[in-house]
């Protein structure tokens, strides 16, 4: 059968994801690769995770098996909110729906919020996967201007007069930036929020993996807050995730939203897979739901920020004049800006050939720019293979610099 | 915020599944429930799952928590493949992607094959779950007549010439209907799409569950057959599950199909949710790879059997004259006709009271017609159960014949 010829016109969209394939590409064991977002699987808490599957079959495995309602486990719907509940807003339980992971998150807000050829606000560079997920409706990306305190408010402004359908932002430790949206301008951005009737879809996955300063306020509770409001009800969608903190292999998400959103989320999740496995939202809650996780997650900002501290003194001691990188204070990633003649996708070619891999950051750029930058992952390789790693991406760009690969 | 007014156009078409609303409705203890399609949870093989996850952990439990391909675990593909090959078909396991439940994949296929309006051919009644997944792009239904030997061949001659995107059926113990499409009927169907060049999906979560005769041979073995090739290149998309054989709360199911469909759909998943749960497909493997699979589907075949059984010698018993039903061959299903002037869908709220309850059979047919069908699930309740669920219903029936319901 010619099935080119039987595929839905939207599937002309369809690519798969540049990290993906490179993913792909640096998987022999001799490469050093900072190309991907994994977590360090040495620190995954295996005994912890066995324990709680032990709990949850011996005292619930008929439940922990069968199908379960697609707004998720109750009792792991009451700790997240809990949990995300503080001195500007109060979640409750049915705010809150459980995602395969939140990559599901972002799927099913674009099923539900948006329409072909919609305009979006998003930080430059934005997250891959965002793109990835809403691909299908053939939006009208409008990026703003960063900076290492996050997007620059002064240039969101006159944006927000062209009618966008939302902002997507990850505010803290973002990826692939790795910068951070200071308390000031979110402060700004939620009066602006108000201001235009606009709403934000807050992805943070990497907020509690914090290594200098303190975890910044959500912009959802500031929302709340400028509102005068305690519920979620106002202009933010909140979308997080246990795939950094606990495990990515158990596809637990989460989104937090009012309550009419979460109505439509849960009728396209449905549609989509019925409920997340029952068993890991049972396992995430037995690991999660003694205070065990706060302590893992303290120990993982603990090893993730010597790994940071040894990426930035590398890169400080091997990479040549001309080449600049951000300083992240939390999270997986950091972007490196290379002088604007040596194009980052040429260079990964030669990088692959000398054991080292990266992500060209030219996709993660909806201006069209960001040729000359690259994203280095800082989480999933030990400090000794941090520093061979990035003095190999050293003499690699000393030799890009001097004489450009084409 | 007025969130009403911010979601998208094709929003306009979710609503609540019915079946899960009743779910809700039946869930105080002493209603007995026929309406749901949950397997017996007193048959899940705790044990063998506990055996599995500590294998999973203790072998390989950084790579079972950590992130895996959006394609799924290699060696699961190849069990499924393995398995799925027999004297007319050669499955390799690049033609295998494991999906999020088999509701993923139907939500996948609508993805990639299907556009705003298109038109599908459906067996009626046909399966709910298929209609919410493909709700997004206002599809087109075409019904087919079914009997108790499947969807009638000749009735769907003419409509082949109406140009349809696609076909869906369910082949075996269809849901909700009951019947099975006979082995005549799928050689003459696999001819039909060879000489219109249309593409079928054919769902198959119970085709395993056989407690009459032996299991039929696939439309995707026989369609490749008829076209004289052993590879799965013709016509025929198959969609498999491990919910009704091992454990829906898992949610691991599979798709089966040609390589461009494949790396289509595994690019659409990549958008829905990157990859399932690497643990549970761990565990899944784990399970069925030692021929412990085969095992438990015969001692489920043997307990099901008996409910079959016990539920129709209970509907021969008491149900009054007048009232028909299929008699499945296996699956979980069967449909109940009452007289024309029996509105099932009226008659559940007076059931519900009553301490039973069934899904009302309109919203399977999508003909308009079905109001005096119902369906009724005999897996989930022990014999004792059918035997006072079917007292109850048959009390009804015979006051809803005599003074109906309004």
């Amino acid at each position: 059968m010619q099935w080119d010829q039987r595929f839905a016109v939207r599937t002309a969209h369809m690519k798969r994801s540049t990290i993906r394939e490179i993913l792909k590409l640096t998987a022999q064991p001799d490469v050093i690769s900072f190309a991907g977002g994994l977590p360090a699987p040495e620190f995954f808490p295996i005994q912890r995770v066995q324990q709680a599957v032990d709990v949850a079959l011996s005292e619930r495995g008929q439940a922990a098996l069968q199908y379960s309602t697609t707004e998720g486990m109750p009792e792991l719907r009451e700790w997240i909110a809990a949990r995300l509940s503080n001195e500007q807003i109060t979640i409750h339980p049915d705010n809150v729906l459980i995602t395969t992971g939140s990559q599901q998150g972002l799927d099913l807000i674009g099923r539900v919020l948006l329409d072909e050829g919609d305009r979006i606000i998003v930080e430059n560079p934005t997250y891959l996967g965002m793109i990835t997920a809403w691909r299908p409706y053939g939006l009208d990306y409008v990026p703003v201007p960063t900076d290492a305190d996050g997007l620059l408010i002064d240039a969101l402004e006159p944006l927000l007069e062209r009618n966008p359908k939302l902002l997507y932002v990850v505010p803290s430790f973002q990826n692939p930036g790795g910068f951070t949206l200071s308390v000031e301008r979110r402060e700004r951005l939620v009066k602006l929020l108000a201001q235009y009737g606009v709403p934000l879809v807050e992805d943070n996955p990497y907020g509690e993996l914090c290594y200098t300063g303190k975890p910044r306020p959500s912009i959802f509770g500031l929302d709340a807050r400028n509102l005068g409001i305690t519920t979620p009800d106002g202009h933010v969608i909140y979308v997080g995730t246990f795939s950094k903190v606990l495990s990515p292999g158990l596809r637990i998400g989460y989104v937090v939203a009012s309550l009419p959103v979460i109505d439509k989320l849960v009728q396209a999740k449905q549609s989509a897979d019925l409920h997340t496995s029952t068993l890991d939202q049972f396992i995430t809650y037995e690991v999660a739901r003694d205070g065990f996780l706060e302590q893992h997650v303290a120990h993982l900002c603990e090893v993730y920020r010597e790994r940071r501290d040894v990426m930035l003194a590398a890169m400080a001691h091997y990479f040549p004049p001309g080449v600049t990188w951000s300083k992240p204070d939390g999270g997986l990633f950091l972007l490196v800006t290379a002088p604007p003649h040596v194009d980052t996708t040429l260079l990964l070619a030669e990088a692959v050939e000398r054991k080292v891999a990266f992500v060209p950051g030219a996709d993660f750029h909806v201006d069209g720019g960001g040729q000359n930058t690259f994203r280095l992952n800082f989480s999933n390789a030990n400090p000794e293979l941090i520093e061979a790693g990035i003095q190999r991406l050293g003499d690699l760009l000393k030799d890009a610099i001097v004489q450009p690969v084409h």
